[in-house]
């Protein structure tokens, strides 16, 4: 049972920033060679859903744990406001089609995970809707696993409150960052309490568990991601196909 | 329970043929309206499965039974030998795609589950798989009903096995069949008691329920397709929306 109060957003009294900055490189170095030994195989693919409050990094996350992978094994989806045609469609119509195909690592920056947090947040969804949406997540996620050899990852990137106003102040300060300004973020930051406890349900009604990320430092985050991901990989055993016989 | 063998494909000895022609044609037409209805009020959408050995009539009757519906309103997707892409995906990847927009009827001609009958009946899937894609298969009908209003309805087209046989010889014998003549068809005929099979798994572990239409006449396919097709609909109570206000 994860509650979210119950997990710091920094790291351990005892990390070593500068060991595990070290480790770091060392991580995403292997990703990268991961990514391309998947490439290569066509037989696994990887879903990498990331998931957390404004300015808690996930676009970050995205370009730093990435950083050796091949842009042509690498994909990012964003996920805005549905437009017309997919809000006339069920909310996982437009998320399945961006589903990896085998060979593939697909970032999903936001998820089907919006679909029971802010429109379950608003009460643009009752508890039911948002209870059956998560059993279509579950089983979209496990059909993804079974039927396609995908490995979901779904990072929660775990920021603090206060955290999280430093990082929205900065986008007001700093020149380079006012592009990623919003006031609607502050607006949402109001709903904190809700979106954790609509956090926590996913995390508990999920059947592919949750990664919780403590993202308050940019350092720490990246390492735990790293690892995760290359942890999981290495026990696939990938290898290069042979040559194929004449 | 389903058993197949226990299904006539024969119309019931006290139909009246004229009688059910005449119901059929009214039946057609109001088919027409409700459809007209449905793309007015852009609220439900249809999603009809048309699933049957070959030669049972499945083009027949998306054909007849629709005669009178627009064809902005109705899409028939046929699914074929998937593509290179579509393989690199899990097997309802291309099937979402294609699930309809409020307002719109999809026919499907075959469908999600011909990856449990064509593949498990010559052993490219095991059961273990079979059983994995038939409750995903539930839970993807259960989401297109619960979030986006889709009623999904599963036509079996019921024939004999004694009728498949005149079926495929009138598509050698008359010039304006031939498109439609293909070996391969008397090739998947030796495996009919396997497909019957792995139908009646499906009917019998679907959560939305099979309809059983006896084919092997073809007035008595329409009637009873266009029957339970506007019964369903008629339940909805659509209406036009009012003109909206200024």
């Amino acid at each position: 049972m994860i509650k979210l109060s119950d997990i710091p957003t920094t790291p351990p009294a005892d990390a070593d920033e500068d060991k595990l900055k070290d480790e770091t490189k060392h991580l995403v170095k292997r990703l990268g060679e991961l990514q391309q030994l998947m490439y290569a195989q066509q037989k696994y693919s990887a879903l990498v859903i990331l998931q957390g409050m404004d300015g808690s990094g996930k676009d970050g996350a995205a370009k730093q744990v990435f950083a050796e992978c091949h842009h042509y094994g690498v994909q990012v989806h964003s996920f805005k406001k549905p437009s017309e045609e997919e809000f006339a469609h069920d909310f996982l119509w437009r998320v399945h089609q961006q589903a990896p195909r085998k060979g593939m690592i697909q970032i999903f920056n936001r998820s089907q995970y919006e679909d029971i947090l802010i429109q379950w947040v608003h009460g643009w969804i009752d508890d039911e809707r948002a209870e059956k949406r998560m059993q279509a997540i579950n089983a979209f996620e496990e059909l993804l696993a079974f039927d396609n050899n995908t490995l979901v990852f779904k990072f929660y990137m775990h920021i603090s409150y206060g955290q999280q106003a430093k990082e929205l102040q900065e986008r007001i300060d700093e020149p380079d960052k006012h592009w990623k300004h919003n006031p609607g973020d502050w607006k949402e930051r109001e709903h904190w309490d809700d979106y954790m406890r609509c956090y926590e349900y996913a995390f508990n009604h999920s059947s592919i568990p949750w990664i919780i990320v403590p993202v308050d430092k940019r350092w720490y985050r990246d390492y735990v991601m790293a690892k995760a991901l290359v942890e999981r990989l290495e026990q696939l055993g990938m290898a290069y196909p042979p040559l194929p016989a004449e």
